[in-house]
Protein backbone atom coordinates (compact mmCIF):
# COMPACT_ATOMS: atom_id res chain seq x y z
CA UNK A 1 0.00 0.00 0.00
CA UNK A 2 1.27 3.35 -0.61
CA UNK A 3 0.05 6.49 1.49
CA UNK A 4 -1.51 9.70 -0.30
CA UNK A 5 -1.75 13.20 0.79
CA UNK A 6 -5.57 14.70 0.78
CA UNK A 7 -5.05 17.17 -1.92
CA UNK A 8 -3.89 14.19 -4.27
CA UNK A 9 -6.23 11.57 -2.69
CA UNK A 10 -8.58 11.56 -5.67
CA UNK A 11 -6.27 11.73 -8.48
CA UNK A 12 -5.07 8.73 -10.87
CA UNK A 13 -1.83 6.86 -9.64
CA UNK A 14 0.43 6.60 -12.25
CA UNK A 15 3.37 3.93 -11.94
CA UNK A 16 7.06 4.88 -13.04
CA UNK A 17 9.92 2.78 -12.61
CA UNK A 18 13.37 4.10 -10.83
CA UNK A 19 14.06 5.76 -14.28
CA UNK A 20 10.60 7.04 -14.36
CA UNK A 21 9.56 5.04 -17.17
CA UNK A 22 5.94 4.86 -17.70
CA UNK A 23 4.63 1.39 -16.26
CA UNK A 24 1.14 1.94 -15.80
CA UNK A 25 -2.05 3.76 -14.45
CA UNK A 26 -4.49 3.15 -11.79
CA UNK A 27 -7.74 5.20 -12.60
CA UNK A 28 -9.31 6.92 -9.31
CA UNK A 29 -12.37 4.83 -10.67
CA UNK A 30 -10.20 1.67 -9.75
CA UNK A 31 -9.16 3.00 -6.60
CA UNK A 32 -12.75 3.81 -5.58
CA UNK A 33 -13.68 0.21 -6.59
CA UNK A 34 -11.06 -1.47 -4.35
CA UNK A 35 -11.52 1.18 -1.93
CA UNK A 36 -15.30 0.47 -1.68
CA UNK A 37 -15.04 -2.89 -1.90
CA UNK A 38 -12.72 -2.55 1.72
CA UNK A 39 -15.15 -0.20 3.42
CA UNK A 40 -17.98 -2.25 2.10
CA UNK A 41 -16.81 -5.39 3.59
CA UNK A 42 -15.20 -3.91 6.99
CA UNK A 43 -19.48 -2.59 7.35
CA UNK A 44 -20.60 -6.22 7.21
CA UNK A 45 -17.35 -7.36 9.53
CA UNK A 46 -18.87 -4.54 11.68
CA UNK A 47 -22.37 -5.73 11.68
CA UNK A 48 -21.70 -9.11 12.08
CA UNK A 49 -19.57 -8.54 14.98
CA UNK A 50 -22.07 -6.18 16.36
CA UNK A 51 -25.10 -8.67 15.99
CA UNK A 52 -22.94 -11.52 17.91
CA UNK A 53 -22.12 -9.02 20.85
CA UNK A 54 -25.41 -7.84 20.94
CA UNK A 55 -27.10 -11.02 21.25
CA UNK A 56 -24.62 -11.94 24.09
CA UNK A 57 -25.59 -9.09 25.32
CA UNK A 58 -29.28 -9.52 25.57
CA UNK A 59 -28.80 -13.14 26.89
CA UNK A 60 -27.37 -12.00 29.84
CA UNK A 61 -29.13 -8.99 30.32
CA UNK A 62 -32.41 -11.58 30.02
CA UNK A 63 -30.58 -13.63 32.59
CA UNK A 64 -29.98 -11.09 34.76
CA UNK A 65 -33.60 -9.42 34.61
CA UNK A 66 -35.10 -13.12 35.59
CA UNK A 67 -32.82 -12.92 38.71
CA UNK A 68 -33.76 -9.51 39.68
CA UNK A 69 -37.16 -10.43 39.18
CA UNK A 70 -36.57 -13.50 41.66
CA UNK A 71 -34.71 -11.07 44.26
CA UNK A 72 -37.21 -8.38 44.13
CA UNK A 73 -39.74 -10.87 44.85
CA UNK A 74 -37.97 -12.00 48.08
CA UNK A 75 -38.18 -8.68 49.35
CA UNK A 76 -41.52 -7.30 48.69
CA UNK A 77 -44.07 -9.37 47.00
CA UNK A 78 -44.92 -10.98 50.76
CA UNK A 79 -45.88 -8.13 53.19
CA UNK A 80 -49.09 -7.75 51.15
CA UNK A 81 -50.20 -10.99 52.76
CA UNK A 82 -50.00 -10.06 56.64
CA UNK A 83 -50.94 -6.32 56.14
CA UNK A 84 -53.50 -4.95 54.50
CA UNK A 85 -55.60 -2.12 54.88
CA UNK A 86 -57.66 -3.79 58.22
CA UNK A 87 -54.47 -4.09 60.42
CA UNK A 88 -52.39 -1.63 62.83
CA UNK A 89 -49.70 -2.38 60.39
CA UNK A 90 -49.24 -1.26 57.33
CA UNK A 91 -45.62 -1.46 55.17
CA UNK A 92 -44.41 0.20 51.34
CA UNK A 93 -40.87 0.84 50.50
CA UNK A 94 -39.05 2.42 47.73
CA UNK A 95 -35.56 0.43 46.35
CA UNK A 96 -33.80 2.12 43.49
CA UNK A 97 -30.82 -0.49 43.36
CA UNK A 98 -27.79 0.03 41.87
CA UNK A 99 -27.72 -2.49 39.95
CA UNK A 100 -30.08 -5.27 38.24
CA UNK A 101 -28.56 -8.07 40.75
CA UNK A 102 -27.00 -6.60 43.59
CA UNK A 103 -26.44 -6.44 47.18
CA UNK A 104 -29.52 -3.56 48.47
CA UNK A 105 -32.09 -5.91 49.93
CA UNK A 106 -34.77 -5.82 52.45
CA UNK A 107 -37.31 -8.56 53.84
CA UNK A 108 -40.55 -7.84 55.90
CA UNK A 109 -41.33 -10.63 57.57
CA UNK A 110 -44.60 -11.84 59.73
CA UNK A 111 -43.27 -13.32 63.13
CA UNK A 112 -46.66 -13.40 64.53
CA UNK A 113 -50.22 -11.73 63.78
CA UNK A 114 -49.22 -8.62 65.63
CA UNK A 115 -45.63 -8.91 65.11
CA UNK A 116 -43.29 -8.14 62.08
CA UNK A 117 -40.05 -7.90 61.13
CA UNK A 118 -38.08 -5.83 58.87
CA UNK A 119 -34.64 -6.55 58.04
CA UNK A 120 -32.28 -4.03 55.15
CA UNK A 121 -28.68 -4.82 54.72
CA UNK A 122 -25.88 -3.60 52.48
CA UNK A 123 -23.46 -6.19 51.41
CA UNK A 124 -20.51 -4.89 50.02
CA UNK A 125 -19.71 -4.27 46.35
CA UNK A 126 -22.53 -5.11 44.09
CA UNK A 127 -23.18 -7.31 41.03
CA UNK A 128 -24.46 -10.83 41.14
CA UNK A 129 -21.71 -11.40 43.77
CA UNK A 130 -23.77 -9.40 46.27
CA UNK A 131 -27.03 -10.77 45.11
CA UNK A 132 -25.64 -14.45 46.08
CA UNK A 133 -24.88 -13.39 49.68
CA UNK A 134 -28.61 -11.36 50.22
CA UNK A 135 -30.43 -14.87 49.05
CA UNK A 136 -28.56 -16.78 51.54
CA UNK A 137 -28.77 -13.94 54.25
CA UNK A 138 -32.66 -14.52 53.08
CA UNK A 139 -32.63 -17.86 53.87
CA UNK A 140 -30.85 -18.16 57.21
CA UNK A 141 -34.10 -15.46 58.10
CA UNK A 142 -36.19 -18.32 57.36
CA UNK A 143 -34.60 -21.22 59.09
CA UNK A 144 -34.45 -18.75 62.31
CA UNK A 145 -38.21 -18.98 61.89
CA UNK A 146 -40.38 -18.01 65.55
CA UNK A 147 -36.91 -17.51 66.95
CA UNK A 148 -36.64 -13.68 64.23
CA UNK A 149 -38.42 -11.99 66.82
CA UNK A 150 -35.45 -11.00 68.62
CA UNK A 151 -33.09 -8.81 66.89
CA UNK A 152 -30.08 -8.90 68.64
CA UNK A 153 -30.56 -13.02 68.40
CA UNK A 154 -31.31 -12.82 64.60
CA UNK A 155 -27.81 -10.23 63.69
CA UNK A 156 -25.98 -12.47 65.69
CA UNK A 157 -26.83 -15.63 64.02
CA UNK A 158 -26.87 -14.25 60.53
CA UNK A 159 -23.98 -12.84 61.53
CA UNK A 160 -22.07 -16.09 62.77
CA UNK A 161 -23.35 -18.51 60.11
CA UNK A 162 -22.07 -15.94 57.58
CA UNK A 163 -18.92 -15.33 58.67
CA UNK A 164 -18.39 -19.46 59.43
CA UNK A 165 -19.63 -19.90 55.52
CA UNK A 166 -16.76 -16.97 54.52
CA UNK A 167 -14.04 -18.74 56.60
CA UNK A 168 -14.53 -21.54 54.77
CA UNK A 169 -13.26 -20.00 51.28
CA UNK A 170 -11.12 -17.26 53.04
CA UNK A 171 -13.18 -14.52 51.69
CA UNK A 172 -14.00 -11.42 53.48
CA UNK A 173 -16.62 -9.54 52.73
CA UNK A 174 -18.96 -6.84 55.03
CA UNK A 175 -22.67 -6.61 55.46
CA UNK A 176 -24.31 -3.77 57.60
CA UNK A 177 -27.81 -4.27 58.32
CA UNK A 178 -30.61 -3.45 60.54
CA UNK A 179 -33.24 -5.62 61.85
CA UNK A 180 -36.27 -4.00 63.40
CA UNK A 181 -39.40 -6.18 65.03
CA UNK A 182 -42.63 -4.22 65.27
CA UNK A 183 -45.40 -5.60 67.62
CA UNK A 184 -48.56 -3.88 67.08
CA UNK A 185 -50.08 -5.29 70.09
CA UNK A 186 -47.36 -3.88 72.58
CA UNK A 187 -47.00 -0.90 70.37
CA UNK A 188 -42.98 -1.80 70.96
CA UNK A 189 -40.73 -1.11 68.30
CA UNK A 190 -37.17 -2.49 68.51
CA UNK A 191 -34.23 -2.28 66.75
CA UNK A 192 -30.73 -3.93 66.26
CA UNK A 193 -28.02 -2.06 64.21
CA UNK A 194 -24.98 -3.67 62.59
CA UNK A 195 -23.38 -0.60 60.85
CA UNK A 196 -25.85 0.17 59.04
CA UNK A 197 -27.36 3.84 58.92
CA UNK A 198 -30.19 4.41 61.55
CA UNK A 199 -33.67 3.97 60.85
CA UNK A 200 -35.98 7.06 61.16
CA UNK A 201 -38.75 7.17 63.04
CA UNK A 202 -41.83 10.07 62.55
CA UNK A 203 -43.56 10.59 65.33
CA UNK A 204 -47.00 11.01 63.88
CA UNK A 205 -48.16 13.37 67.31
CA UNK A 206 -45.22 15.90 66.87
CA UNK A 207 -44.30 15.07 63.20
CA UNK A 208 -40.18 14.88 63.80
CA UNK A 209 -38.20 12.67 62.63
CA UNK A 210 -35.67 10.26 65.62
CA UNK A 211 -33.20 7.95 64.59
CA UNK A 212 -33.73 4.61 66.10
CA UNK A 213 -30.74 3.57 67.04
CA UNK A 214 -27.09 5.05 66.94
CA UNK A 215 -24.71 4.02 64.05
CA UNK A 216 -22.45 2.03 64.75
CA UNK A 217 -19.54 2.59 62.21
CA UNK A 218 -17.29 -0.28 62.69
CA UNK A 219 -17.40 -3.16 59.53
CA UNK A 220 -20.79 -4.65 60.38
CA UNK A 221 -21.81 -8.05 60.30
CA UNK A 222 -18.35 -9.22 60.94
CA UNK A 223 -18.94 -7.54 64.50
CA UNK A 224 -20.26 -9.31 66.85
CA UNK A 225 -21.51 -6.53 68.87
CA UNK A 226 -25.13 -5.18 68.38
CA UNK A 227 -26.50 -2.26 70.58
CA UNK A 228 -30.54 -2.53 71.04
CA UNK A 229 -32.44 0.30 71.11
CA UNK A 230 -36.26 0.00 72.11
CA UNK A 231 -38.67 2.83 71.57
CA UNK A 232 -42.31 2.68 72.13
CA UNK A 233 -43.99 4.24 68.93
CA UNK A 234 -47.13 5.02 70.37
CA UNK A 235 -47.68 5.39 73.58
CA UNK B 1 -30.72 9.65 -4.25
CA UNK B 2 -31.03 7.28 -7.17
CA UNK B 3 -30.20 3.82 -7.94
CA UNK B 4 -28.27 2.91 -10.90
CA UNK B 5 -27.22 -0.44 -12.31
CA UNK B 6 -24.40 -2.21 -10.91
CA UNK B 7 -22.81 -1.75 -14.69
CA UNK B 8 -23.42 2.09 -14.79
CA UNK B 9 -22.28 2.43 -11.37
CA UNK B 10 -19.16 4.10 -12.01
CA UNK B 11 -20.19 6.60 -14.70
CA UNK B 12 -20.35 9.97 -14.22
CA UNK B 13 -24.00 11.18 -14.13
CA UNK B 14 -25.43 13.91 -16.50
CA UNK B 15 -27.75 15.97 -14.86
CA UNK B 16 -30.58 17.22 -17.79
CA UNK B 17 -33.91 18.08 -17.40
CA UNK B 18 -37.56 16.69 -19.04
CA UNK B 19 -36.37 18.67 -22.70
CA UNK B 20 -32.98 16.74 -22.45
CA UNK B 21 -31.42 20.13 -22.09
CA UNK B 22 -27.61 19.68 -20.23
CA UNK B 23 -28.14 20.89 -16.46
CA UNK B 24 -24.78 19.81 -15.28
CA UNK B 25 -22.62 17.19 -14.86
CA UNK B 26 -21.61 14.85 -11.45
CA UNK B 27 -18.66 13.13 -12.01
CA UNK B 28 -18.00 9.68 -10.57
CA UNK B 29 -14.96 11.31 -8.31
CA UNK B 30 -17.74 13.55 -6.79
CA UNK B 31 -19.91 10.59 -6.41
CA UNK B 32 -17.22 8.71 -4.48
CA UNK B 33 -15.88 11.26 -2.56
CA UNK B 34 -19.56 11.90 -1.13
CA UNK B 35 -20.01 7.46 -1.19
CA UNK B 36 -16.65 7.22 0.71
CA UNK B 37 -17.37 9.77 3.00
CA UNK B 38 -21.15 8.54 3.86
CA UNK B 39 -19.73 4.91 4.37
CA UNK B 40 -16.49 6.31 6.60
CA UNK B 41 -19.24 7.62 8.59
CA UNK B 42 -20.99 5.05 8.92
CA UNK B 43 -17.84 2.84 10.02
CA UNK B 44 -17.27 4.92 12.99
CA UNK B 45 -20.82 5.10 13.93
CA UNK B 46 -20.60 1.27 14.03
CA UNK B 47 -17.38 1.38 15.69
CA UNK B 48 -18.55 3.85 18.63
CA UNK B 49 -21.70 1.70 19.04
CA UNK B 50 -19.68 -1.81 19.16
CA UNK B 51 -17.47 0.11 21.95
CA UNK B 52 -20.34 0.80 23.94
CA UNK B 53 -22.02 -3.07 23.55
CA UNK B 54 -18.69 -4.38 24.26
CA UNK B 55 -17.82 -2.14 27.60
CA UNK B 56 -21.37 -2.81 28.98
CA UNK B 57 -20.82 -7.08 27.99
CA UNK B 58 -17.37 -6.60 29.52
CA UNK B 59 -19.10 -4.67 32.77
CA UNK B 60 -21.47 -7.66 32.89
CA UNK B 61 -18.84 -10.48 32.37
CA UNK B 62 -16.88 -9.36 34.99
CA UNK B 63 -19.92 -8.89 37.70
CA UNK B 64 -20.42 -12.71 36.62
CA UNK B 65 -17.40 -14.00 36.87
CA UNK B 66 -17.13 -12.45 40.16
CA UNK B 67 -20.35 -14.19 41.18
CA UNK B 68 -18.92 -17.39 39.85
CA UNK B 69 -15.56 -17.27 41.66
CA UNK B 70 -17.85 -16.88 44.73
CA UNK B 71 -19.99 -18.95 43.41
CA UNK B 72 -17.84 -21.82 42.87
CA UNK B 73 -15.50 -21.15 45.97
CA UNK B 74 -19.05 -22.08 47.70
CA UNK B 75 -18.71 -25.24 46.48
CA UNK B 76 -15.27 -26.80 46.43
CA UNK B 77 -12.74 -24.83 48.56
CA UNK B 78 -13.46 -26.01 51.58
CA UNK B 79 -12.75 -29.86 51.30
CA UNK B 80 -9.52 -29.90 51.10
CA UNK B 81 -9.25 -28.40 54.95
CA UNK B 82 -10.77 -31.25 56.39
CA UNK B 83 -9.45 -33.98 53.52
CA UNK B 84 -5.68 -34.59 53.01
CA UNK B 85 -3.58 -36.94 52.06
CA UNK B 86 -3.26 -38.60 55.31
CA UNK B 87 -7.21 -38.83 56.01
CA UNK B 88 -9.03 -42.18 55.16
CA UNK B 89 -11.38 -40.05 52.47
CA UNK B 90 -10.01 -38.07 49.93
CA UNK B 91 -12.23 -36.43 47.18
CA UNK B 92 -11.98 -34.87 43.93
CA UNK B 93 -14.31 -33.37 41.46
CA UNK B 94 -15.22 -32.28 37.92
CA UNK B 95 -17.27 -29.69 37.45
CA UNK B 96 -18.58 -28.17 34.29
CA UNK B 97 -21.65 -26.09 34.89
CA UNK B 98 -23.79 -24.52 31.91
CA UNK B 99 -23.26 -21.28 32.52
CA UNK B 100 -21.08 -19.11 34.59
CA UNK B 101 -23.31 -18.62 37.64
CA UNK B 102 -26.01 -21.33 37.49
CA UNK B 103 -28.44 -23.90 39.32
CA UNK B 104 -25.64 -26.61 39.10
CA UNK B 105 -24.59 -27.08 42.62
CA UNK B 106 -22.60 -29.29 45.22
CA UNK B 107 -21.22 -28.77 48.67
CA UNK B 108 -18.50 -31.21 50.51
CA UNK B 109 -18.87 -30.68 54.04
CA UNK B 110 -17.29 -31.69 57.55
CA UNK B 111 -20.06 -32.95 59.90
CA UNK B 112 -17.18 -34.69 62.09
CA UNK B 113 -13.90 -35.96 62.24
CA UNK B 114 -14.56 -39.35 60.28
CA UNK B 115 -18.05 -38.09 58.66
CA UNK B 116 -18.46 -36.06 55.16
CA UNK B 117 -21.83 -34.94 53.89
CA UNK B 118 -21.61 -35.13 49.90
CA UNK B 119 -24.57 -32.62 48.49
CA UNK B 120 -25.30 -32.39 44.88
CA UNK B 121 -28.27 -30.27 43.04
CA UNK B 122 -29.67 -29.59 39.98
CA UNK B 123 -31.75 -25.88 40.21
CA UNK B 124 -34.17 -26.15 37.22
CA UNK B 125 -33.68 -23.59 34.31
CA UNK B 126 -29.83 -21.90 34.62
CA UNK B 127 -28.04 -18.92 35.17
CA UNK B 128 -27.99 -16.42 37.88
CA UNK B 129 -31.46 -16.67 39.22
CA UNK B 130 -30.91 -20.84 39.73
CA UNK B 131 -27.13 -19.56 41.27
CA UNK B 132 -29.26 -17.19 43.72
CA UNK B 133 -31.54 -20.32 44.62
CA UNK B 134 -28.13 -22.64 44.91
CA UNK B 135 -26.50 -19.85 47.72
CA UNK B 136 -29.94 -20.08 49.46
CA UNK B 137 -29.25 -24.07 49.64
CA UNK B 138 -25.62 -23.53 50.99
CA UNK B 139 -26.68 -21.21 53.99
CA UNK B 140 -29.40 -23.10 54.84
CA UNK B 141 -27.35 -26.32 54.67
CA UNK B 142 -25.01 -24.28 56.69
CA UNK B 143 -27.91 -23.62 59.47
CA UNK B 144 -28.50 -27.04 59.95
CA UNK B 145 -24.88 -27.55 61.39
CA UNK B 146 -24.49 -30.80 63.31
CA UNK B 147 -28.25 -31.54 62.21
CA UNK B 148 -27.05 -32.42 58.77
CA UNK B 149 -25.59 -36.11 59.73
CA UNK B 150 -28.72 -37.23 58.92
CA UNK B 151 -29.26 -37.45 54.88
CA UNK B 152 -33.52 -38.00 55.20
CA UNK B 153 -33.28 -34.89 57.72
CA UNK B 154 -31.34 -32.70 55.46
CA UNK B 155 -33.34 -32.99 52.20
CA UNK B 156 -36.14 -32.98 54.38
CA UNK B 157 -35.51 -29.43 55.50
CA UNK B 158 -34.20 -28.33 52.80
CA UNK B 159 -37.07 -29.04 51.13
CA UNK B 160 -39.28 -27.44 53.86
CA UNK B 161 -37.11 -24.13 54.34
CA UNK B 162 -37.38 -23.90 50.26
CA UNK B 163 -40.63 -24.46 49.54
CA UNK B 164 -41.48 -22.22 52.50
CA UNK B 165 -39.94 -18.92 50.94
CA UNK B 166 -40.75 -20.31 47.09
CA UNK B 167 -44.40 -20.26 48.62
CA UNK B 168 -44.57 -16.88 49.99
CA UNK B 169 -43.79 -15.60 46.46
CA UNK B 170 -46.18 -18.03 44.30
CA UNK B 171 -43.12 -18.83 42.64
CA UNK B 172 -42.62 -22.70 41.45
CA UNK B 173 -39.10 -24.03 41.08
CA UNK B 174 -37.84 -27.59 40.96
CA UNK B 175 -34.65 -29.11 42.49
CA UNK B 176 -33.21 -32.63 42.08
CA UNK B 177 -30.46 -33.49 44.97
CA UNK B 178 -28.78 -36.23 46.25
CA UNK B 179 -27.07 -35.79 49.96
CA UNK B 180 -24.75 -38.73 50.97
CA UNK B 181 -23.00 -38.61 54.20
CA UNK B 182 -19.94 -40.92 54.30
CA UNK B 183 -18.26 -41.85 57.81
CA UNK B 184 -15.00 -43.28 57.56
CA UNK B 185 -15.17 -44.68 61.07
CA UNK B 186 -17.92 -46.79 60.80
CA UNK B 187 -18.15 -47.59 56.67
CA UNK B 188 -21.34 -46.45 56.21
CA UNK B 189 -21.87 -44.52 53.13
CA UNK B 190 -25.87 -43.02 53.71
CA UNK B 191 -28.13 -41.56 50.74
CA UNK B 192 -31.15 -40.06 50.50
CA UNK B 193 -32.14 -38.81 46.88
CA UNK B 194 -34.54 -36.23 45.73
CA UNK B 195 -35.27 -37.18 42.29
CA UNK B 196 -31.79 -36.36 41.25
CA UNK B 197 -29.71 -39.12 38.85
CA UNK B 198 -27.99 -42.22 41.48
CA UNK B 199 -25.19 -41.72 42.43
CA UNK B 200 -22.61 -44.08 41.21
CA UNK B 201 -20.72 -46.62 43.66
CA UNK B 202 -17.45 -47.95 42.06
CA UNK B 203 -16.73 -51.07 43.94
CA UNK B 204 -13.23 -51.11 44.59
CA UNK B 205 -12.32 -54.86 45.44
CA UNK B 206 -15.16 -55.94 41.87
CA UNK B 207 -14.34 -52.93 39.82
CA UNK B 208 -18.29 -52.52 39.41
CA UNK B 209 -20.67 -49.90 39.33
CA UNK B 210 -23.38 -49.61 41.79
CA UNK B 211 -26.54 -47.36 41.56
CA UNK B 212 -26.59 -46.01 45.28
CA UNK B 213 -30.27 -45.60 45.22
CA UNK B 214 -32.91 -45.65 42.84
CA UNK B 215 -33.72 -42.76 40.50
CA UNK B 216 -36.95 -40.74 41.79
CA UNK B 217 -38.42 -39.57 38.52
CA UNK B 218 -40.86 -37.33 40.44
CA UNK B 219 -40.25 -33.82 40.65
CA UNK B 220 -37.59 -33.02 43.30
CA UNK B 221 -37.31 -31.27 46.85
CA UNK B 222 -40.65 -29.97 46.06
CA UNK B 223 -41.60 -34.00 46.84
CA UNK B 224 -41.61 -35.02 50.90
CA UNK B 225 -40.64 -38.51 49.40
CA UNK B 226 -36.91 -39.22 49.76
CA UNK B 227 -36.14 -42.86 50.03
CA UNK B 228 -32.97 -44.16 51.93
CA UNK B 229 -30.08 -46.15 50.52
CA UNK B 230 -27.75 -47.37 53.30
CA UNK B 231 -24.22 -49.40 51.68
CA UNK B 232 -21.79 -50.17 53.68
CA UNK B 233 -18.65 -49.31 50.67
CA UNK B 234 -16.50 -51.23 52.75
CA UNK B 235 -16.81 -54.28 54.62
Amino acid sequence: MFARTDDAFYDDVLLVDERESFLGLITTQTLFKVQNALLRANINDLVDKEQEIRSKNEQMETDLRMAMELQQALMSFNYSRFCDDKRELQFSHRYRPASMVGGDFFFISRISDSCTGVFICDVMGHGVRSGLITSMLRALIEALGPRAAEPDFLLAELNHELASILRQIDTTLYVTAVYCTIDAATGQLRVANAGHPSPLHLVSESGRCVRCAPQITKGALSSAFYPRHAIKPRQ
